[in-house]
């Protein structure tokens, strides 16, 4: 199954609403209208259809998917019993959010290209040895990322004003279905849900700046990260398996396949539910592939410029580039004591 | 005002409550119960008053806070009409949970006397130049928490597997009042809500290890933060001035004073604002105070240690250490491709 979120208008202006994605048949389905529709029919009473309807697709992806195998289970039942056409929109009319709200957000760095490609550089800009440090291949680490500036397909990067530099970054994005603490790979292979596509647009410059403090990024990467279409669940996917293309206004820049990570997906997932245990509807970056950005290329984005990245049993994650915002208040430099 | 979250036991297992604390009267109210019972009196029907008190009141701080303005005119007018002994509660009794929920946290790195004593070995350990880094100058840069492993006053702190120095970390933690970007020192005052106290836990060994990755902190860190024991408000404080004081099993190990940060308050907040934006109800921490952590004394936490931070004008903020998690499952290294 496919899952999206969007916005729609109402009332109370704009709402974000669960949608079945059904790219073969370009439309999208809007779970909690057709659900309504569907209890109306079996002779619910507005009131109630509604209340139970908002209830099992509420806007929140992770609080959907929070609710366990019923979850899924309901959707596929909703989406069973379509009578109404208000309830079904075209595909390419509907206003795209990221699909997924995550309460916490990760980014692994699991392919070892990557790695070789710009680690060693970055390290020897930070006075370090230009060597990528072993802790890669001891354990698969990650930077916590910014939940709160996801964005969805065809919605707009902006352009800080701090970045000269502007990359993107492909990579896959793995949604968490359900919760669970220092579980082993087996184990973690049953609390994947899904896998979306995870575009971590890099700031380059104030990144390797602000990375020699050693507190991991941050202005570099939390302006904006863009998540979708929409995330497939794992029962249609070979997720070790799949194609990853970026294509920058047409042209392709990068492709790879997720067959190079280092780390299998269910040894991330068990590596991070260590000590600190998972949540549903949580979302884990694999790390760009090799040869996944720009800076691996020596090529940057432009204001304008139009970036697709298209996964295999997926879909395509169309981003355009914001123009850059005009200078706002910087930290005036303090002046270290001495003693 | 003090605001803070426990727990109380309902039909459907414990919930979260919030409350107001008056520790001068060694009593907490809980605010959505106080709530109903005010409007009961009013002639509201018992399902009206449930239903108006949950909306203000809902077990989320974060949440309340994002109602703006009205969140604390409410509770002022709340606690002024108290009739119920069911609303308050013996403050020795309760069962504290963090004050928030933060929907994201930032920890910064403010105070430049703990920058002196701890990054210079950091850096060599890593074999970079053992130099405080200059970007600490220029920005106050700030790695992100995991907010869905915050503790609260006299939780235990659980002892990760993969740790044998453990360190508690003195800080403040700044509690946002309500949304804005790109906002200059000026402005960004007046989204400062509350302060808490916020003892960052660390892990001491694998946080130097992780470290070396680049990409922050992360299971040095994330197992457990503790904030509490509640919200003071910023109209009871001077948040450039208040004294701070670690004591472990009633021994003073750390005493400080919030007046030796290098950066304020609301040129953190409107650094942090910056391209991203605050919501209401997000957390940063301050960093931890010059000579407020063990590492910057050569000491270290043992299992049943009782860490307590006190912070002037706020309380004291207690927790005792877990035993060590039996060993689990550890990632197996990986061989470096060669080529």
């Amino acid at each position: 199954m496919k899952l999206g979120r969007i916005l729609r208008e109402s009332f109370e202006g704009a709402v974000p609403r669960l949608v079945v994605v059904q790219p073969e048949h370009d439309r999208v389905i809007d779970l909690a209208s057709a659900e309504y529709q569907r209890l109306l029919a079996t002779g619910a009473s507005a009131e109630a259809a509604r209340r139970l309807a908002s209830a099992l697709y509420p806007g929140s992806m992770s609080a959907a998917i929070a609710a366990g195998p019923t979850f899924l289970s309901a959707a596929t039942r909703t989406i069973s019993a379509i009578e109404s056409i208000d309830t079904v929109l075209p595909l390419d009319q509907v206003q795209w959010l990221a699909p997924l709200d995550p309460p916490v957000m990760r980014d692994c760095l699991a392919f070892e290209q990557h790695l070789r490609n710009t680690l060693p550089g970055l390290a020897a800009a930070m006075n370090a040895e230009p060597r990528i440090p072993d802790v890669y291949y001891e354990k698969p680490i990650y930077y916590k990322g910014n939940p709160l500036t996801l964005i969805g397909n065809e919605q707009e990067v902006p352009w800080p004003d701090y970045s000269r530099r502007m990359d993107y970054e492909l990579e896959l994005g793995f949604v968490i279905g359900r919760p669970g603490k220092d579980l082993t790979p087996e184990q973690a292979k049953a609390h994947l849900f899904g896998v979306t596509i995870f575009n971590d647009f890099s700031a380059r410059d104030i990144q390797s700046i602000e990375m020699k403090g050693q507190l991991g990024p941050a202005k570099g990467k939390d302006f904006a990260t863009a998540l979708g279409p929409w995330i497939t669940t794992v029962d249609e996917l070979d997720v070790h398996n799949l194609t990853m293309i970026a294509r920058i206004n047409g042209e392709e820049w990068s492709r790879g396949s997720s067959s190079t990570i280092m780390w299998r997906v269910e040894e991330i997932i068990a590596y991070v539910s260590k000590a600190e245990g998972l949540v549903a509807g949580e979302l884990i970056g694999s790390g760009t592939v090799g040869g996944g950005c720009g800076v691996e290329l020596g090529r940057f984005l432009k204001a304008g410029d139009v970036v697709e990245l298209e996964v295999e049993g997926i879909g395509i994650l169309r981003n355009k580039m914001g123009t850059p915002a005009p200078a706002g208040w910087m930290p005036e430099r303090r002046i270290p004591a001495t003693q």
